[in-house]
């Protein structure tokens, strides 16, 4: 095997492209970078002898066929309703596919044709999806491995930016993955396992009903608020039986009060537009969701404050008020959500400059019983990026697409159908090799 | 014309198909019942010799042409989905047909089928919709022919019970008609005019920011919350200029706090089951939405109780404790969303009992400007049923029907195509009858 297509040449890509180049010599693999942005996948492989970037619009189906038949391993970076069809491609012209995308149901369906033909399609191999997975499960195998009985697992991670880095930021975040996800986070309702009994918490307490948790080398604790999914990985896990089962996403101090404060209003929307969202001001969208009669004189500001059971000069409204959502700006979108109007502007107030650099933490949290004795793991990943354009978070979601390429490339791999990365044999090259990059998980672990 | 189809006989039904018997020797009309529940439909017409009960599966197109065909007006009160069809088929057998439903754009888009084979499409000629137009349009039509400008326009309506059969019930409100209808209401955005701007209500705040509005002959005063559509009325009652226009849903001091308490826990969502939703309590039910651990020791309900900031034994609490929310009992309903267990919950003790007596409250108000003076008038409906069988809900609901249905057939109606009763022709005989049914609308005015 010797031709690696890598789809989609953006953010993401860029470490795992890096990754594969670096080694293209050594191995005698060519590497095709197509993207719809041909500058850009010409780009990211350089005047490296050993690879090429190349125009594709991933919607045309011959195009992508053409380069996929003339490849052995296909790394999917495409938007993720686009896997689909892509993995038909794959099978269709006998190909493995790897990506870092959630594993739909649809894809579940298409393992019998990959295993058939002899195929394996990686799923969730970035960093979550991907290193949470092989982190976790390192753990849950060798507690197993020992005899010990894991009572409860927590995971939790968040894409952050350095402390210092956030002086002049009152919420103490900005975009380092996708925006959209962000403004959308916790829509629909959190679910988990405590002692046995399923819990719910609604989106309108997602962001009040937060959890504080404790990482080394951080003197104040961190925000999580609980994800939409934990309950998937019962059975992904093999934690069956598990009495308490939990994820979530860390933020600093101070963010989930703000960020309800934003959802109270109504800010976090996206399923109706504002009406003349081109004409109004920011400080007129505001006032167009004040129902309630102020105090005499009271000023939009006050009354938001009100509504929200604030002061006015409270850490949530002073966040709000950063934001620019009291300016008398237009918003200038037409025909806009206030999702959209609420991504629009945190587009411009948390965007990464040149000399950001962002952090991502990982927490895993087991309780477990061995030989009598209750004991409390913590298992804790905190990595910082170097700048805006190398940036942790694109690294983590890289390279581990890179390094499973490899092992495939170089027929270390024998798992064939749809996987994602839970088996010893898959992630435990994977993350021995990461901590090269300076993936290493620090343990504590407590007797109870 | 002397053939009446009347499809549905359901609880709105009664009425409508009572008034036209009644009239059916004098016109010499024959009317036909069609119902999925045959005995239902005998049991409606009775004896008389002017009708006939008949079988029919709305669903089953020969069945329904085939008795549209053999009518000269058709009423339809079958569920609102099913009205294209319906209208479909009046089209190509040319028939009349009228429904208390509110009109779909598609239906809309029929118009000119309608208007081109010389038939009229009356749809919303029922309560609410329906002598909610009527009532408002006359009055509006009255202030505009005196050379009023009207300024502002709330149109408040509500479906209770009359107090003294409610001194057991601590919500002071039951089930008068589609259940489901209630436990949704409200979700998505509440959207109004105030002043010439936009306003826009979230759920989650819905039932917080309710309004007090009188009605003369109670002591107490009565909560309003905002309906989402209000501004699809500006254009509907040609008040494309209004600066302040609202529709809200009338309920008794104490109920939009209760029902907000049921929102904010997650008990109406409809999105997605609650595991294992058969083998658990309503106690258990509230506890999987308690995420935050309680003071030691503290039960479900002051959990609940702190959770809403609400202390144990207050107004809202009782609510919720008298409908068994924290009881042990089973909830005993196989894979259910939470808003079917609080529905299913509410059929049993929201129930009307055989001598309950309704009550339709429905009050306009209106302020504008003549000759340089500005007014406010009040128009007021309040009109009780008799008991759980002869309600004013079904009345109201059925009446308008019978009524319009008796001036097409008379050749009475001139208008062609889809339409509302918006217009003076079309309301004026239908008001005018109404009020031996004793709908009145008693007025105040006031000069500000």
């Amino acid at each position: 095997m010797n031709n690696i297509l890598i789809l989609g040449a953006g953010r993401s890509a860029s470490a795992c492209i890096r990754y594969v180049l670096e080694r293209a010599s050594e191995h005698n693999w060519f590497v095709i970078v197509a993207d719809a942005d041909h500058e850009l996948a010409a780009k990211r492989v350089g005047n490296h002898p050993n690879g090429r970037g190349v125009w594709l619009d991933a919607s045309k189906v011959n195009d992508r066929r053409d380069l996929i038949g003339r490849s052995d391993v296909v790394i999917s970076l495409l938007p993720p309703q686009l896997h689909l069809e892509v993995a038909g491609d794959c099978i269709l012209l006998k190909k493995h596919l790897i990506t870092a995308s959630y594993v739909s149901k649809d894809i579940y369906k298409l393992s019998d044709d990959f295993r058939n033909k002899e195929l394996i399609f990686m799923g969730e191999m970035g960093l979550d999806p991907g290193i949470d997975h092989m982190s976790a499960m390192q753990k849950i195998d060798e507690i197993k491995a020992k005899g010990g009985k894991i009572t409860s697992f927590s995971s939790n991670a968040g894409g952050l930016v350095a402390l210092d880095c956030l002086k002049k930021n009152p919420w103490r975040y900005k975009f380092t993955w996708n925006p959209r996800n962000v403004v959308k986070a916790g829509q629909g309702t959190a679910q988990y396992l405590e002692n046995g009994k399923f819990k719910y918490i609604p989106y309108n307490r997602l962001f009040k009903e937060y959890r504080l948790i404790e990482i080394p080398g951080y003197d104040e604790p961190f925000e999580v608020y609980a994800n939409r999914e934990s309950l998937l990985y019962r059975e992904a896990y093999g934690l069956d039986d598990i009495p308490t089962l939990f994820r979530g996403t860390i933020r600093y101090r101070g963010f989930c009060d703000a960020w309800n404060a934003l959802i109270q209003i109504g800010l976090t929307d996206g399923t109706y537009p504002i009406l003349d969202s081109e004409k109004i001001s920011y400080h007129e969208l505001m006032e167009a969701y004040l129902s309630k009669e102020g105090r005499s004189g009271a000023s939009v500001k006050e009354r938001i404050a009100e509504l929200l059971g604030e002061n006015e000069f409270s850490p949530v409204m002073k966040k709000l008020d950063w934001l620019g959502l009291f300016s008398k700006k237009k918003i200038g979108l037409e025909n806009a959500t206030p999702a959209l109007i609420l991504e629009d502007l945190l587009l411009k107030k948390w965007k990464l400059e040149a000399k950001d650099r962002d952090v991502i933490i990982m927490q895993h949290e087991f309780e477990y019983e061995l030989e009598g004795q209750k004991r409390r793991l913590y298992s804790t990943l905190v990595l910082e990026g170097k700048d805006a354009n190398d940036t942790a978070m694109a690294n983590l979601v890289g390279l581990p697409l890179g390094i499973f390429a490899k092992q495939v490339m170089t027929g270390k791999i024998t798992s064939t159908g749809v996987n994602i990365p839970v088996k010893k044999d898959i992630y435990k090259p994977v993350l021995e090799e990461l901590k090269n990059y300076g993936v290493v998980f620090h343990e504590r672990e407590e007797i109870l």
